[in-house]
């Protein structure tokens, strides 16, 4: 019998690393912490809820138009714990170096990281660097975890989709995922794209300031917008209804998929999240969003039908419907 | 001009780890969390204190005698924490996957890492898995964060060195270098060798409950006990002195070390710890450690002479004095 082995899709964000998780990190690490599957934990000190997470940074390449790996491990980080409610507050940040690596390029990164730090009003408090041999790693990997408040009476999780709510998005699809494979490719249309990556906890905090029923949060990162939806609709056992037509993908990507044969519902984001809200707060929410820098192209895309094993449909352009399923195998390795 | 790059000896723990760290991260994300240079950051939360560590772990080989990446990766984050005066509560956990590695090396990795966290009585809580194309990073790399509390009153840094404070280890040195290093070019002593390996934090917790006057905890990893030593040193302002007579050292190690040409006082430890405590209280934190299964070599190996600007000085056995400095160069990379 042949030895199995770890593939490349088992670190895609989709069907296989799902599997993973659930096979191999649940059944050993077991703990109610963990067993949510949220983007992060939620901690309980006393009175004090904390939410912590964690996220490694593989990216290739490390600049991109829109950002580099040390503002995208910032951003993400920030980002996970903002899709559990939390304020984010405190950074820890590991390298794994490359021997060989220019210095100026860990200068240029980690001046990136203090500025994205900096606008995105968390601090770094602690970190490590190990440096391995020319060939062991390729270039340099970085970890962000961190850790954040959040205020009482919020309560947001991936098991929390209710019948009848309202999915909105903050923008675009599909821009980092295009962005990093046109950098990498050296394609043409790349410099119509860029990454959207971009710190979202100023945009929740709005959103959670004029509504207390925002359910789930989460930022559709490896796997895009369709694993994400798939993910929570099993976690929540709920049916999930979306309309290609509300979906807003910008022109350069929606070309680039075509050419490519990408689907643009499968691309990473890294400055995009998933609400799913009350119908009766929708409007003030979205309102909301709006008015915020990284919410001004804010669109209600779907809702959740009914209760069910977890599907996800697409209401399609030409008038048809369409299941949506996680992601299976890799669309773009070290996509983040 | 040659460009300047990074070399091994950056993340040696050692004198260029210790100027990148001052000199890059220190300068861009200045605060008084990571400014301290402990092991890990004390956060203020109302009337809790929250010790706030991480480390990446790149150990090649990924098994070795008396442990692997996994068990290491819970211990070392552990102690981190531990030697913040902390009890240390919740892990995160990140795996750099590459692409090919058996997935049960992953199981086995795992396994221990469940084994691990429940001896330290630790939880993991959150994670993260990052697969990278083959050749892209050597096998797999995983960071552990961590949080625990600090108990009111305890406040130890490796600033708080005083004069008169005696220095204890809790046993034999090198014998996690020696033993990596064996391993890696297969060499015959290595039968007789084992990683240290453990988590420390129950032996800290006795320290701290016979005691109120440990001033610095460290554990002397990466650089061994001589950077370590002269980290404190230089952090509190003062002058050190220690036996050489008095510090335990394997024979195994010893031997090892006389024939490969390493000094012990610079090889990497895993499951030691150096504590300076009040002269008072000296005596009964002795007979304490003594009695827990990670401390029954303690033993008193130097002390705090005078304010300078940062010294560690050896007593030779054969009563000379000389200057032990920090570890320049790199003695072996990815040792942990």
């Amino acid at each position: 019998m042949e030895e199995e082995k770890i593939l490349l899709s088992h670190g895609s964000g989709g069907k296989l690393s799902y599997q993973l998780i659930r096979d191999l990190f649940l059944s050993n690490f077991e703990n109610n912490f963990l067993n949510r599957l949220d983007d992060g934990a939620i901690l309980k000190f006393k009175d004090l809820n904390i939410a912590y997470s964690t996220d490694s940074y593989t990216v290739d390449p490390l600049f991109f138009q829109g950002g580099n790996i040390g503002d995208l491990a910032v951003h993400g980080t920030v980002n996970d714990l903002a899709m559990c409610g939390a304020c984010p507050l405190y950074l820890t940040c590991a390298f794994i170096i490359e021997e060989g690596l220019p210095k100026k390029i860990l200068e240029k990164i980690v001046f990136s990281m203090k500025e994205a730090s900096e606008n995105a009003g968390v601090k770094i408090v602690t970190g490590d660097t190990k440096v391995v041999n020319k060939g062991a790693a390729d270039k340099i990997f970085i970890n962000t975890s961190g850790i954040g408040i959040v205020k009482k009476g919020i309560n947001i999780s991936g098991r929390n989709a209710r019948i009848g709510d309202i999915i909105i998005t903050n923008g675009s699809i599909g821009d980092h995922g295009i962005t990093i494979l046109s950098e990498r490719e050296g394609l043409e249309f790349k410099t119509s794209l860029q990454s959207d990556t971009a710190p979202l906890a100023s945009l929740v905090a709005d959103m959670l300031e004029v509504s207390d029923k925002v359910h789930v949060l989460r930022d559709p990162t490896r796997g895009g917008l369709s694993t994400t939806l798939n993910e929570i609709a099993d976690s929540s056992g709920v049916e999930i209804e979306i309309d290609e037509d509300k979906i807003p993908i910008k022109e350069g990507v929606r070309a680039a998929c075509e050419i490519l044969g990408y689907d643009p519902l499968y691309l990473a984001n890294e400055g995009k999240l998933i609400a799913f809200v009350s119908p009766e707060d929708s409007e003030k929410i979205l309102k909301k969003m709006k008015n915020h820098q990284f919410g001004k192209e804010s669109k209600v895309i779907g809702r959740v039908v009914q209760k069910s094993k977890g599907r996800v449909y697409l209401n399609t352009k030409i008038g048809g419907k369409r299941i949506v399923d996680m992601l299976t195998g890799e669309q773009l390795p070290r996509i983040c």
